[in-house]
């Protein structure tokens, strides 16, 4: 986008270029590489810009990360329940790591407690929402009752059962495919090959 | 160390002591904050030596990751053995995620399958060892015969016991505790609170 066009923004679409451009440079480079500076740049609007829209590095990522949230929602809680509940565990997990794979700088980027605003309601919220077929299928794997949104507890079965795919998922994308398979796409064979047996040895039927 | 030294290094000691400043700077910095060149300085030594008895970065981080699968592994293989497997798999877990919260810059390295060679034959045995007791936990548990080191097959059940501890160590590292617990060590707190029933969720009784 052009510094021309600067002066047409309307104050919704200022915020969404620099929400698109930043999400762009995560995408290439990682939060590692992102700077305010980079996303204004990007987006064609003054350095000044994003602290003034966003107050800060934070609440830029936040929106970003609330985003992020939102797109792996739409893809957990679209995934086909089939009834089973160990089969709708490892599908949900299957999933996590399949987004993962596919969004490696933005899963990073929602993993990080110390870059963004885990206290923020939206962000809650949307994490929350993107977890919520996740959860069902978890409490009913370990014999629960779905888990009430108005009660956000500690469970330790829903603990367990997030942190075998977010371990999984950072296996992943640190590249550990490369040392089980030759292939010309190992994270794909991997996923397609190894996954679904690990998943089933974690939550049998 | 000054650089004044420099001329007395034995050639072991010269290794000794880049990796030992090499390790301090992971400590402090992570790996991102690591170069050749810092590390260099802090041992009193010539830029161009790091490179030059490491065969460069990948050869003094491959390095201070075998030391850091052997450290590991000094942790994990002296744990107790109840003799009962699902204790000794939560044991094992419990290690593994307690090392990662005490080191995490280093936890942070052995990871990285991008920046270490993880076809050097000496990180593979460092690697293989330090996960021995875990493994034969995991394989007890799982009702298999213990993992043959000749044999390095892929195991489901181990990569499924391998990725839960692997994903708490990763939520640890990431302050995902300070989300649950408003104490003055959060990590502390959830590694004596809560890891124990999630390790219970996972691989109860």
């Amino acid at each position: 986008m052009s510094t021309a066009t600067r002066s047409s923004y309307h104050h919704g679409d200022l915020k969404a270029a620099l929400i698109e451009a930043s999400e762009e440079i995560i995408r290439a480079e990682g939060v590692e590489g992102f700077t305010l500076r980079k996303a204004a740049k990007s987006a064609g609007v003054s350095p000044g810009a994003p602290s003034h829209h966003f107050s800060g590095t934070k609440g830029l990522l936040t929106a970003i990360a609330i985003r992020t949230f939102e797109k792996l929602g739409a893809e957990l809680n679209t995934l086909p329940s089939s009834g089973i509940p160990a089969q709708d565990l490892r599908t949900q997990g299957l999933g996590y790591v399949k987004f993962a794979a596919l969004h490696p700088g933005l899963f990073r980027l929602i993993c990080r407690v110390d870059l963004i605003d885990f206290k923020d309601p939206n962000l809650m919220q949307a994490a929350f929402e993107a977890m919520a077929s996740y959860e069902h299928a978890a409490a009913a794997y370990f014999g629960y009752e779905p888990p009430d949104p108005q009660k956000r507890i500690f469970r330790p079965y829903m603990a367990s059962a997030m942190a075998t795919a977010h371990g999984l998922a950072h296996m992943v994308i640190e590249g550990r495919p490369a040392l089980l398979f030759e292939t010309p796409d190992p994270i794909g064979t991997f996923i397609e090959t190894a996954l679904p047996s690990i998943l089933l040895a974690t939550w049998p039927d």
